[in-house]
């Protein structure tokens, strides 16, 4: 392994950054140059891409989003695209690619590896933490701490007049931003698009809440579940409670990562090197008990881990 | 001056807490006694009162909203309610009141004082800068710093498929919040109530600075203004940009209140003791050019104060 | 099981409030009461403890620091103190005891247990993460976040003309802290006292660090490896740079608690309380490869875990 | 007016970025273009500067730092260093320079000036916040902000057992950093090498607040008054208390910059070029009850403002 490529892909986390840190410091450890491709598959194809150094990584380690920038790339879902990725393979020298990014790019990746034979490795950098083979991904926990922060303003707030707060987060198909932030926020109730839920019935919880003296209520929705703007419709119809309506959009996105995404993004993109170095392929790094884990990308794409069901009991507990 | 009352009303703001902090702390050095009226002029009328000390106002420094809570009262709008309050005037031997809130609280006030001669003095806390008579109210500062941080952490994840972020903050009547964070963070376009837009020409200018290479357009819009979800569907219909709407809502409130905001609460507090003491009534305290000054409250009362046209003006001139 | 007890001892964690908010949700939800001890053992042998209901942890699940206090008792390590002690345990109806802390903390709970009979359960509310039996301790996680947070703000002031920061951290016998924060910080040099290290060879990276372009160089420290102000000078004497040096002291203890460490508290607390509900006693509660375990207290107590090698070796090979 | 030079000296400040962004887009806005100068006077005479443009200064304004690097040289404290800027003047037709920096910065830019008649400007930024002609200079409110993050995270782990903390913030000078921050933050003393302070007094103080029944006690040490390490060495020998020293150091410089610092940037540095376009020179351009307004640099230079004694009185009236 003399030179290896990398990019990211698909929706941005926050710690992208820190992996491709690592990617950079750890192959230039070992002697091996570096190619930073732009735009994900984008600039794959349109060979928007250049060698990387120390410095080009300098003094981001700390910043939110990808310097690498990201895309979603239509073209690579055809062979001509992936041809044309596989002249630039050639052209800047790359032997192993490393992908950072989540199930769509690992798809691109493992089609492409078995098309033109070049070694890929994928490192998991969603926000949604819904990747098979790996505990966690990048940009997970910012993404939680974001919102638990934006619980936390909203509960100085609250007062005998407005009661009701809806907050709608991200998780098209996946609740675990929600599960985990409505856990850590103290959330009433958690509306996930993996488990049916009534209304009603969550109204009947606020009502009692309030007559026990309850001052205010959270409600974390999922995009997937609903739309926290026809829940809090809903809720004031059912209950005539003045109720609020937050829409956290893409800031779940950015922000400064945390220290846990930092130290994961390091791990996972410090492994990732070390497979291609070892002459591996088609795998996905991830970490599984606190140990940092190689799986065949055949076992993750397309399976999605679902929510802990253990957590989503305890939250419901914890908001009687 | 043996004891005075001191209450929050209306919309709740960060740096409330220090206010009431303040007003407790120089009431005491003074020898003064304080009453706090919980919920505004609800708990005013229902003898939701208490006395605070030293350590009722201990570590509240930096806590968001109100110990006191806060609520809108219907009743205290009617004289019969204001008997009522008036009867606990007595029974706690209250001898002046400190009203932190903005204009509607100020006019519960001010009628109060005409009818019952009590001594009252205004305290600016409201999060949308608009009451004449003070360069700044308390919560403002923070309220900014809030919606400033969405647009830090949205920054982070612009990339080339997302380009236009449409982020609703509050509003109804003021667009100071929306004109000073979007200064501050650097929007490509404001919308506020007080200034007519057209959505044609903030599209125009998105496509041009795409065409100039621009990676991303961040849009505040007060909820004065226009809907932030209408807004994002319209440009997207004019432009076809994917584009992302936020809703900040409540969070905008709550919050640790910033430096800013707990000197100015600070200083307003202890000036409306002051006041107080020196036997001064129906005036509200305020900051105007650096010094704390008292205004009449019929110069304050429906008189909101306007933007800043050079401000909007400066934040045109550098989102070009 | 009918009523529990549940104190925090030792210094202070973020999160612990969301541990005692855990505990006290999931025993009422089971139908067991809860009284809070004050002060750690100190409040315990002084009766300073009470019932806690919905109420009483209200609004905790964001705060810093512990509203149950903590204290080191020397009386508790005294036969007569924990004699005064077990009165209370009889006085109050205490059918078993949770105890928030470290590893003093339970060898008291140990030694209690022993001589009294009455179950007792440790749960790991530390900020040095070095307890046998759990991957994480409470508190940690926020620790690390405010070191992480302290190191983006010197970052951004890196100059020319001030090439080298020390940062001294907690962690008398652990160089946790320093080495998760270091890695997640991107610093050049981590001393901790589990590894001997050497200044002059700081010295050597330091300047060739400079000789390669790099503008500025952050060097952590754990308080038992190093005085940071020590180091500080001798690297000015060694390099003739100028070296600024940061103390971050108790901050670390402080700030809201991380979404991280808040599932933490909220998991180990429940679990603590279903461990008491099974009859179970002696125990520590921890997580372990992500899964709540329990682990008997006498193979945690006196068996400090040590750092990652490979983390640490990580940190070496990303700081060239 | 057709181009501009731009250089940031001095001590960094946060808001620096925000500055210069505002200077690059307003000149551009008018048709001027813009040379940035880096490292401050020292690039100015080793010619490392060159043109920038509306990329140059994107995504800048929520960094701390400055992009242009800042520095201090002593060349050009000599007419030699001076003419070979004057040189570089000439060769890069540079027809105005904007000076963002604090006293000793505009020293430099008001003799060269004078020798080579070039019109400069100054724009206070600094975090001392103690230059004569405005009322605020940029970076302090995100200075003073920082350090109360600190204190917010120190109370939160104040204990029964930890009562007494010190905090040594920046300010050799000036205490204006110490009194913002200790009124903001609720100190109860604070130490400004303007004000004779006398440590058994405080220790009078902090024991008449123990005995009171307060938990903990937090005292502000400017660098210029005090070493906070011997302050809390003293305390501990006058009082016996256990105190904890934090030294926050070079992170009050850095961090994002507070929105207060953004808009007040935006406006100085836009002002800025404004006198420039209208033919001034040697001013210093400042904000005065809230309006932007120019000064002479001979009545700014050598006159630091002092602190408010209003605020310290208050303080100190709040710290009972």
């Amino acid at each position: 392994m003399q030179r290896l490529g990398v990019l990211t892909s698909g929706g941005d986390a926050s710690g992208m950054n820190s992996c491709i840190r690592a990617v950079v410091r750890k192959a230039i450890y070992h002697g091996i140059e570096v190619i930073g491709i732009k735009r994900g598959y984008s600039g794959f194809i349109e060979a928007d891409m250049g060698p990387m150094n120390l410095g080009s990584v300098a003094d981001i380690i700390h910043r939110g989003g990808t310097i690498l920038h990201t895309a979603r790339s239509k073209r690579f879902m055809t062979p001509e695209g992936r041809a044309l990725a596989m002249e630039n393979v050639d052209r800047f020298g790359i032997q192993g690619l490393i992908v950072i990014g989540g199930d769509g790019s690992f798809t691109g990746a493992s089609v492409f590896h078995q098309e033109h034979g070049i070694p890929v490795i994928g490192v998991p950098g969603t926000i949604d933490n819904d990747i098979a083979g790996t505990d966690y991904t990048i940009g997970f926990d910012t993404a939680v701490n974001n919102v638990v922060d934006a619980i936390n303003k909203i509960r100085d707030t609250a007062t005998s007049h407005e009661r009701t707060f809806v907050i709608e987060v991200m998780g098209r198909n996946s609740g675990n931003i929600a599960l985990s932030a409505g856990l850590a926020g103290g959330a009433e109730s958690i509306l996930i698009p993996e488990i049916a839920f009534n209304l009603e019935d969550i109204c009947s919880k606020l009502l009692s809440g309030i007559k026990r003296g309850k001052l205010h209520s959270i409600i974390l929705v999922a995009e997937g579940a609903a739309s926290g703007i026809e829940v809090g419709k809903q809720i004031k119809e059912l209950t005539g409670f003045d109720t609020k309506v937050t829409i956290l959009g893409h800031l779940q996105r950015g922000g400064i990562p945390s220290a846990f995404d930092r130290i994961l993004a390091a791990r996972l993109g410090a492994k990732a090197v070390e497979l291609l170095m070892e002459g591996e392929t088609n795998k996905m790094v991830g970490v599984r008990s606190g140990e940092v884990v190689a799986t065949s990308l055949d076992e993750v794409i397309g399976k999605p881990s679902s929510i802990s069901q253990d957590m989503y009991q305890l939250a419901k507990v914890l908001s009687i």
